[in-house]
């Protein structure tokens, strides 16, 4: 079904087509089918039909309007891969048939310091979000992955390698991009020895992909459990980081650590495993404050550092380092219509490591 | 008074000479005049007439054991400036009768990774502070700079400008070094602006290299009676860290910022100051943990960071530096027996902004 909607700027019209979606209401409402609006292909844009969207637990949080500021109604899912079906007439690098994919920003302002460092993630403005920001075009807010089909901005669609599941590649684009970038930022590589503190959806990533960098990686985690599967995922080593022995192996001899937990967790113990200049960055985000001792960070130049996604060009470097390397994600598949109890099995870390879901089973 | 004493392994012996000192034999004792053992010059060592020390908030907390770990007799000063009255064989760098230094540390392993890349400040094995450190020769703790002369190996003596005021030279040796340091590391220069957090000893010193190193200077202080003088140390401009409104002009501007806060204060607060990849660089040291939200560093890869005094090669060049920018500490001058005193307005922060000791006052 196609139609005509008013800009908001209310100067001009441009033309949408329903489509299929997986989405929420309200806060407390499970997701179901709805239908929303995408825009027509303008001369710069790629329509993608969406093959596989991978389930982020940000689409959790803003779902449940967790760090509030949801508009209703939303429609999660910002690891998006697919096929490219339709594209404006001067859009360059796809044409109709290329894989392609879309992860957690559809725009910038493409003006500011930041957007020309290829830095979008952090741009002045506020980078335009998947899901839940203000649409440009449509007056509305954006929508997700979690739907039949997608339309964006050609600067903002990434080349996929072919040589990948693809099912299993969707989660770079939120999971993939986010462990890449500081491990990349803070020169991860050969001859360094790197932590990963918590093995999920990021930090499953993060040691695949550290350990393709080349550098020794040793992983942190509370869960005797995971100890093999860290094991398998590449790490060099495993330690449980209730074992105040096995910690202090580790003591100062760390170049990084990447922590991808969310839940509240002691920072001071893992400062003290960093060398000079040392930096640990938080990727995963604890609701409260994590309390630093001053000095944990005074006596080695060590640093706390954070980091979020990556910018455009960089998560294509991403996924091209990932064909090279042929490091994807640990997936489960699932359809459509198991969202809302893949969400409660996500709040239990019952998932190794990664859901995405076959959008096929939202056609059916 | 000459004497011959044992050394820890008990192989050898080593000439010593008595010399007068100012120092405590107990955490509640108030320092009084006492003697100490300097060891007669080996080969490689300088022995340095002191003839201005100041007084650093470490002399006092160490004094009282309030970081634990103070043996007593405690002789504190690490701000160490005199004139050189005798050399050892293999000297290279003085002759008797220059102007020489002695700041934090007096010796370190030498042989670690950290050593040889001239960061003793970091050395693996700890460096050899220069009081409450085991002394290598005698057996005894060091005793510090609170005293009539100081016997130190040449490679951790430091040369010292002569166009600069002797006395006011003093602090250089660790508040200015302790703001130099991270200030260099951290890239301070023409084009960056900088913040300066707190205007005490060490604040003030920042205050006077950043601008020196090019940066544009913004002073942070809860104190109205402190704008006046940032502005004449050198600020471009003055912010009240209590009136949001004037934080807010700064939000997300900053690129680097210098912390010499011991008090409890809002991390967070400042840490949103800080530009993409900008870094709060902490030099004070509050007791309690701050607590710091995920959020003040994921969005912009900001960085929480800690830094330490400087290493030997980079306290030269501080030096230097300061030598070429005619940079010396704001000093009140006191005399040896006034230091009980002089320890109680510190705690009061009633100084402006360094007590140096005329250490001429010890002789008398």
């Amino acid at each position: 079904m196609e139609s005509v909607r008013t800009t908001p700027e209310g100067a001009t019209t441009i033309k949408t087509k329903e489509v299929k979606a997986f989405g929420t209401s309200a806060a407390d409402a499970p997701l179901n089918q709805l239908n929303i609006h995408r825009r027509k292909p303008k001369p710069h844009d790629v329509e993608i039909d969406i093959l596989y969207c991978g389930v982020c637990h940000s689409d959790l949080h803003t779902a449940r309007n967790e760090w509030h500021g949801t508009v209703y109604p939303c429609v999660p899912g910002h690891e998006i891969v697919g096929r490219v079906v339709n594209v404006g007439e001067h859009v360059k690098k796809f044409k109709v048939g290329d894989l392609a994919a879309v992860g957690c920003m559809v725009d910038s302002c493409r003006e500011c310091d930041y957007c020309k460092e290829d830095l979008e993630q952090y741009c002045e403005e506020g980078n335009t979000g998947t899901y839940n920001s203000p649409d440009k075009y449509l007056g509305t807010q954006t929508y997700g992955g979690y739907s039949e089909s997608i339309v964006v901005t050609e600067a903002f669609v990434l080349r996929v390698p072919e040589n990948l599941d693809l099912a299993a590649t969707a989660p770079l684009l939120c999971a993939g991009i986010t462990t890449y970038s500081p491990l990349k930022h803070w020169n991860v590589g050969p001859g360094k020895k790197v932590g990963i503190v918590g093995i999920g959806g990021l930090g499953h990533m993060g040691v695949k992909i550290a350990k393709a960098m080349g550098a020794e990686v040793i992983v942190f985690t509370t869960s005797l459990s995971k100890v093999e599967d860290a094991r398998r995922l590449g790490a060099d080593d495993v330690v449980l980081s209730k074992d105040e022995e096995q910690m202090g192996r580790y003591a100062g001899k760390l170049n990084f650590i990447l922590d991808a937990v969310s839940a509240q967790h002691d920072i001071n113990a893992y400062l003290s495993l960093l060398r000079v200049d040392g930096t640990l960055a938080l990727v995963g985000a604890p609701e409260h404050p994590l309390p630093v001792a001053a000095f944990s960070l005074i006596p080695y130049r060590r640093s706390f550092a954070g980091s979020m996604i990556g910018g455009i060009a960089e998560t294509q470097e991403m996924l091209d380092f990932c064909g090279k390397h042929n490091i994807v994600a640990d997936i489960e598949m699932i359809n459509i219509q198991q969202i809302n109890e893949a969400y409660e099995r996500l709040l239990k870390g019952d998932v190794k490591y990664r859901f995405v879901i076959d959008m096929a089973s939202l056609k059916r």
